[in-house]
């Protein structure tokens, strides 16, 4: 009988990579004079996983490895002016309007007349809370955990600060390595709703009778009552 | 009769505002040619100020303001590859050791074996998680509370938490207004241990019976044995 949801928030309750990939767009127009757009996604790549390390998930860590891929593709020519578009464009991410996917307001709000729903996110602490406030959301849930990283400790902790079992806890997200794999380890159900049809498939559907995945968060309340 | 002591990180378990200064005392040196010191400081401070509000605390927004503000202050002139060195002087600044303050780890050890310790910092989430980590006083700790914000809301919210009633309750911290203050108002107790004698009076002691304020951490034990 499971009594408590996990949410993950970026690209299950609320868009997140779109504003990526719309502001690696601006990106690619800004040096398509001094870098063909593979290689330059191909750098940025680069620089982020060697960044990761260093400056965690996040907006502003992102920012910063745009700079120095920009600065690194053009041997250092390239003008302060569009190191600062590059600042702006990472402000206007940070100072985006928080989107809901369809259906995540009706569900969730249903939803929480039910369970205990705890919102448990991964990335930069001021951003999140930043985006649950505006989200509107934040009252429907029991409690908000915003976590460096997604791994079976990590959940574990928040299960033990709640007094959940895994085994009476499910959670939602779009990350198979993230949502679905650390909670599956604890002996949790999972859920996988994908961002993007072409992620689908990014990794093999585990094999787990405590795992399901669905097309929209519509599916969620049914999915449940049945569980 | 308290059993919970709460211990702010930066600057009062560990150095961290003179890694700030030190990086600060850089930036001048690389822009020495363009602006004044006085002004300099002056224009990086008006940076942060305003992008406190989008970045929240912590090096990466720094970072972000350091550029900025070397670009506004050159009219845009500023080499990009000086504005690569203000990104190492991050990274620099996130790799940096961390160097206890003198007596912590001896107090902390010992005060945790008689009062529950809980490490309450603001700032990145990734950054202050490292630091905890890499300060070898993780598991003298009962938990890490991470926070965006000090304020009476953010400190009910980790006594709750915890099950700690305010009146237990004392907080030891370098600052009266993230520290000290919403803690007063809460009803818990509260030591003042200031970073460098030149801030011992950036505001005046609060008047308060639960409020005290000491040199050193090693006046800690006797004053809690005493309250």
């Amino acid at each position: 009988m499971i009594d408590t949801i996990g949410f993950d928030g970026d690209d299950t309750l609320w868009h997140n990579e779109s504003l990526f990939s719309m502001t690696q767009e601006r990106f690619r127009a800004l040096l398509a004079h001094a870098a063909d757009p593979a290689d330059l996604d191909r750098r940025l790549l680069e620089a982020e996983r060697a960044n990761l390390a260093v400056y965690g998930y996040g907006i502003k860590g992102f920012v910063l490895s745009m700079i120095e891929t920009a600065i690194s593709v053009t041997d250092g020519r390239v003008p302060a002016r569009d190191l600062q578009s590059l600042i702006d464009f990472g402000k206007a991410m940070l100072d985006h309007p928080v989107e809901l996917l369809p259906g995540v307001a009706e569900v969730v709000d249903a939803l929480s007349r039910r369970y205990r729903l705890i919102l448990i996110t991964k990335g930069d602490l001021f951003d999140q809370e930043s985006k649950v406030a505006r989200s509107g959301l934040a009252g429907r849930f029991d409690a908000v955990e915003i976590v460096s990283e997604k791994d079976p400790a990590s959940y574990r902790r928040v299960l033990d600060r709640h007094g959940v079992a895994a085994e009476r806890f499910v959670m939602v997200g779009n990350s198979i390595r993230s949502d679905i794999l650390p909670v599956l380890a604890l002996g949790g159900h999972a859920v996988h709703i994908p961002y993007a049809i072409t992620w689908a498939h990014e990794e093999a559907d585990p094999p787990d009778a405590h795992y399901r995945r669905l097309d929209s968060v519509h599916d969620l309340p049914p999915l449940l009552a049945s569980w």
